[in-house]
């Protein structure tokens, strides 16, 4: 095994699980994100689409973590309902609240009035923004583009609004089957190319977010969801960039999430290392999985559960550091710091 | 095996595992709830505290499913938060928001402060409520008392509030184990009595609602909530009535929950039937577990998928008929129906 030169290239390895000497790479979902003093100031008055319509702002963004912590890769600043709103539906993020999405796409003629849309023509300020980055932080750091998986933006658009139990998204599985498809396969066919526009500007690695899909059983999964997450899977992975699939409360879908051709699974603190790693690491690498509410115990905990995680995937061949969810937004920016310090002394 | 002569035997029988001939007994979690016009009608302008304190208005709550439907069991009108009220907290329902406990515990002296409770002194009204709902059923259909499990109700007097991460639970349990230990055994030795006197007023099973413990790993669930749990077990079995254990998102501890002592475990629908009976079905009875979100879907789906669920376990000795967790407010009355028509005819 040779020592990759770059953390961008320890980052690479790691996701094509090839023999890594030293510490795994590591990033954070939602470093860029609100428990940071300098991201609050930035966001300060600005409406979420303002600020991902701008690509200054969001390359910004998107750097500002790497400036106070040695990590590995960055995430560019973006949303999942960014394709839903290039598909013609309306989105809005109300404060305290979470998105909106209008009208909600409810029945055959919903689908139907869904616009294909280009890339480029439609979403270019997120290559844009990616291009900046890659001019802030040169070669040696990973870029990270990301979508989200079908069912999970369907959700919002089913629902229009944050939903805790997706009933009218589960009601149109179960009661038109056909059209909820219709609906997944519309996404992806507008999902592809936008990772592909990502890839085309400077993003190595392509992470799809399933953050609700924990909540369907395992056969229905299989059975409803599996194909098109398949499909979107292969469709990223043809750009050449490494494809992470992360779930939440995924326990039950481990196998399930195994067969999306995925190369890493992301996975939460629910699921213990070690069974996960027995269970499919032998077929994808992993990423994970700190429970993110330890960042808000004193250093030292921080510290030893830091090294708990990086000791338990210590066996896995391909792995990602990573905390197990999103960064909380009132997680004390000296947790990250113990986090990433723990992390290069590995 | 003999036939059960009534609702609330067969209920008894299928909870302590006997062979049960015929259908198994069936109830749904807030089945006394928003979904019911007549629950609407009579909350119409009251607080939720107004409504637990009133024996009268809880009693005809509790027993207005069972006037339309021919479920097996009542489930008693309360809410798990009624304990840390009576130990000296203010609890309060804000509409939209959930309850707000105040103030919040989160050190040494808040957990001193918190004071033990006689339970008829306290929460004797709860008793009277009980009383009057066998006055109306009789001796036919069971009872259900409950309370929370010590996580998901310390989670609650931690937080302060309805929390999505639990982060200051669980950076208590990470920081100062031994605090957050005290205080579940405090919640303990005021729930055991409590629900002693849930069965000395009539209460025929005991069901305890671990509603958030799925959050947290299987390892730390075992050494830190699993001792507390078993005694709160203990003590509500030393009363003779059966006890469910009810957790939500909970595929990653079904052996741990298999070792609280329970004589059932409610399950949601993301554990495969098949999978739970594997798993722990030969040491405790099972509960649950169709999706709450079914309910949204047309008539045949709904019937066709309680159908799925009651085949499922047909295999298990000892199983109640159950959603996967509660129902949902704006579930059509009519689904309800359906789930009751299927379960009788089955």
């Amino acid at each position: 095994m040779t020592s990759p030169s770059t953390d961008r290239e320890r980052f690479l390895a790691a996701c094509r699980r090839q023999p890594l000497p030293g510490r795994p790479p590591g990033w954070v979902m939602r470093q860029a994100g609100r428990y940071l003093p300098e991201y609050r100031a930035m966001r300060e008055g600005k409406s979420f689409l303002d600020m991902v319509h701008a690509p200054e702002l969001v390359a910004e963004l998107t750097c500002q973590p790497l400036r106070r912590f040695d990590m590995d890769a960055a995430v560019i600043f973006c949303d999942i309902l960014v394709p839903p709103a290039a598909m013609g539906l309306e989105v809005e993020f109300v404060s305290g609240q979470g998105p909106v999405v209008r009208p909600p796409v409810r029945n055959a003629r919903d689908v139907e009035r869904l616009r294909d849309f280009d890339p480029l023509e439609a979403t270019g300020f997120l290559a844009e923004a990616i291009r900046l980055v890659r001019a802030e932080l040169g070669a040696g750091k990973a870029i990270l583009g990301f979508c989200g998986a079908p069912f999970t933006v369907a959700s919002y658009m089913i629902e229009g609004a944050s939903s805790r139990n997706f009933e009218n998204a589960k009601a149109m599985m179960a009661g038109d089957p056909a059209l909820f498809r219709k609906l997944l396969a519309r996404l992806v066919d507008n999902q592809i190319p936008y990772l592909g526009m990502q890839v085309e500007a400077g993003a190595d690695v392509l992470q799809i977010f399933d953050s609700w899909g924990g909540t369907v059983d395992a056969a229905t999964y299989r059975e409803l969801l599996l194909p098109e997450m398949q499909r979107l899977v292969a469709g990223a992975k043809a750009t050449g960039a490494p494809v992470i699939c992360y779930l939440n409360g995924a326990h039950h879908l481990l196998e399930v999430l195994a067969e999306t051709g995925a190369d890493v699974l992301s996975i939460d603190w629910r699921i213990d290392p070690a069974e996960a790693i027995a269970r499919v690491g032998s077929r994808v690498a992993l990423q994970g999985n700190l429970d993110p509410c330890t960042l808000f115990a004193p250093p030292d905990v921080v510290r030893r559960e830091t090294r708990r995680v990086l000791d338990a995937f210590a066996a896995q061949e391909g792995y990602v550091f990573n905390l197990g969810s999103g960064i909380l937004p009132k997680t004390p920016v000296e947790s990250m710091q113990t986090v990433f310090d723990e992390l290069r002394a590995s």
